[in-house]
């Protein structure tokens, strides 16, 4: 595929994608987060999980597998813990709203923590994350889908998980902390590119049906399909196993909605916590400590072949900069995909530059 | 060294250790307590984190580095988070006792977190964890000391954290899921006994000083030292490295103590967290998901040579029963390490059978 060459500004993509969605039925503020968050997305340099999903997600709406409009059901409320049934609205809008009540309790208590059941897909979580930590905060957020197995536990051949991604935004006195980790090696999304572009695995992450490890994406979707291997792989796997374990815990048990009712339908249950520093021992007590390890982090001599040790969320963070100040190229493909829709809906493409 | 053929009962060892930390100056609940948590991790066969670590503690008690009596300044209180400073009390009744109370508070507000700073060692993470899921909690604790650096950042070969262990109680409709996990690949505990007793990594869990991956586990006592890697190691231990971030935020951060104050005492930052299902979509519709799951996990059909898949804690809760009926071979050299002391205070050694 041709590399893209035009930049384009935040603010273009984001009125593009927001107009994409109010034409597929999102009411205003609906459609302006989701494309805030996927735009985000792709400033980040996270470009499986920015735009790239636009077009899956207007196919959802088209075939009315993702809903319109609408707010969330409150299932439970205590003041510091929340449920909410999600109604298979939004994923990221449902996310972005979610953490922003869990910023404003956790003020109030200290902690907050919210399930959100029958979600659509949430996209990126790291794109999320400065949405707390700019405010002193820090945030949690994870997912999982029950509608999907791609990961098995450690020591077995067929899949049971979703990678199970697991985020945490921690400020310091500088650059916050932008964690983005997961309980699988990889993901589905890197999966699925890396098996359109005839690629591989950088290294034995996944096993096929028989469990011989193996680096080619192609074994999950062969019949029977095999599956990507927990964090630590062949090796140390009963790490991911447990991570992955602790997601399904937090997001579909707290939530009380998950594979136990065998959805089908592409969804996610998801978790959002958030934690206020000053209820604990102060915000600047809390950045001293974290921007000591940070900077033990990036000081620390690095291994043959490697420049600098870096932290999570660095490097995004400096391309997100970059974008920011230059415009963003868009990973090949992305917008390709999105020109069905615009010519459908009579919107014009960003014209970059 | 001899494979120890005696048995002993729990309540034996219980009665042993708690006498022997009465006579080293500990008030009756703080040597119940700990040697309740000790033996707890022996019957689990977590041998290098219980009895193990019992002439350890006495010798930080003995050198007046470990308090003997007291309770932690209650630095900050909001309800459902606290702060507390341990004043370098023991870190198992300390964290014993954070762990209560916040199922407690728990119960009362739906979640409740506690930082402690200035705690001792908290030895195993998943001795605590029975004492939250038996009355239908989830409880996740964390730990970092801040006075080691054993483990790297990924990239790099200058250690600057702790294993920086995370273990969490998962409710089920049967027995609970018990993650004890941590942020590197293997232990300081592990690799301590694996330097006393000549022996190796099982694969090449630490590289040496210039970076080089090696399984020999003198590599962390060499001078310049080297380090245990993250989990994933080599490939993709930027996962364990996320981990670690984020436990240190978590117990150092929350805390307000810990590398930044250059602490040379062997101890603990410690973050205990409690979620109540009852407060969230209540504790039938948790259990109905995890024990899905938890069903899904062992049926996964295993690797080849792998006889089936296994929960995290199944084993242990297994070595636990059998312990419990038949009692307890404590691990080679364990009574022996206990033999001056017990001379010393005039406590007779347990019988056993």
């Amino acid at each position: 595929m041709q590399p893209e060459t035009r930049r384009y500004t935040a603010t273009q993509l984001v009125t593009f994608t927001k107009s994409l969605f109010e034409a597929a039925g999102f009411d205003e503020e609906k459609a302006r987060t989701t494309a805030e968050i996927l735009v985000e997305a792709d400033l980040m340099g996270h470009t499986t999980h920015g735009l790239a999903l636009a077009p899956e997600y207007l196919d959802e709406l088209e075939a009315g597998a993702m809903s319109r409009t609408g707010a969330p059901v409150v299932v439970e409320d205590r003041g510091a813990t929340l449920v909410w049934d999600g109604l298979r609205l939004p994923g990221v809008w449902l996310t972005a709203r979610a953490l922003a009540l869990a910023c404003h309790r956790a003020r109030q208590f200290g902690i907050c923590a919210v399930a959100i059941r029958n979600s659509h897909h949430i996209a990126c979580l790291a794109a999320y994350l400065l949405r707390a930590t700019e405010q002193g905060l820090m945030a949690i957020i994870a997912s999982s889908d029950p509608s999907v197995a791609s990961v098995a536990p450690f020591g077995g051949t067929r899949p049971v998980f979703t990678p199970n991604p697991l985020a945490a935004g921690i400020p310091t006195a500088g650059d916050p902390i932008l964690i983005d980790t997961s309980a699988s090696i990889t993901t589905n999304g890197l999966s699925a590119r890396l098996r359109e572009e005839g690629r591989r695995y950088p290294g034995l992450w996944a096993v096929d049906a028989q469990g011989t490890p193996t680096d080619d994406p192609n074994v999950l979707v062969a019949d029977p399909p095999g599956t990507i291997l927990p964090a630590g792989g062949m090796d140390h796997g009963h790490k991911g196993y447990a991570l992955a374990l602790l997601v399904e815990a937090l997001t579909q048990g707290l939530g009380g909605f998950g594979r136990a009712e065998q959805p089908s339908q592409w969804g996610a249950s998801v978790f959002v916590q958030v934690l206020d520093p000053a209820a604990f021992a102060g915000l600047a007590a809390f950045t001293a400590e974290t921007e000591w390890i940070a900077s033990a982090c990036r000081n620390s001599a690095p291994l043959p072949g490697v420049r600098a040790v870096r932290l999570p969320g660095q490097a995004a963070l400096a391309r997100r900069r970059a974008a920011l100040a230059e415009g963003v190229q868009l990973y090949p493909g992305i917008l390709a995909g999105l020109e069905k829709w615009a010519a459908k809906f009579g919107i014009p493409l960003p014209a970059g530059r």
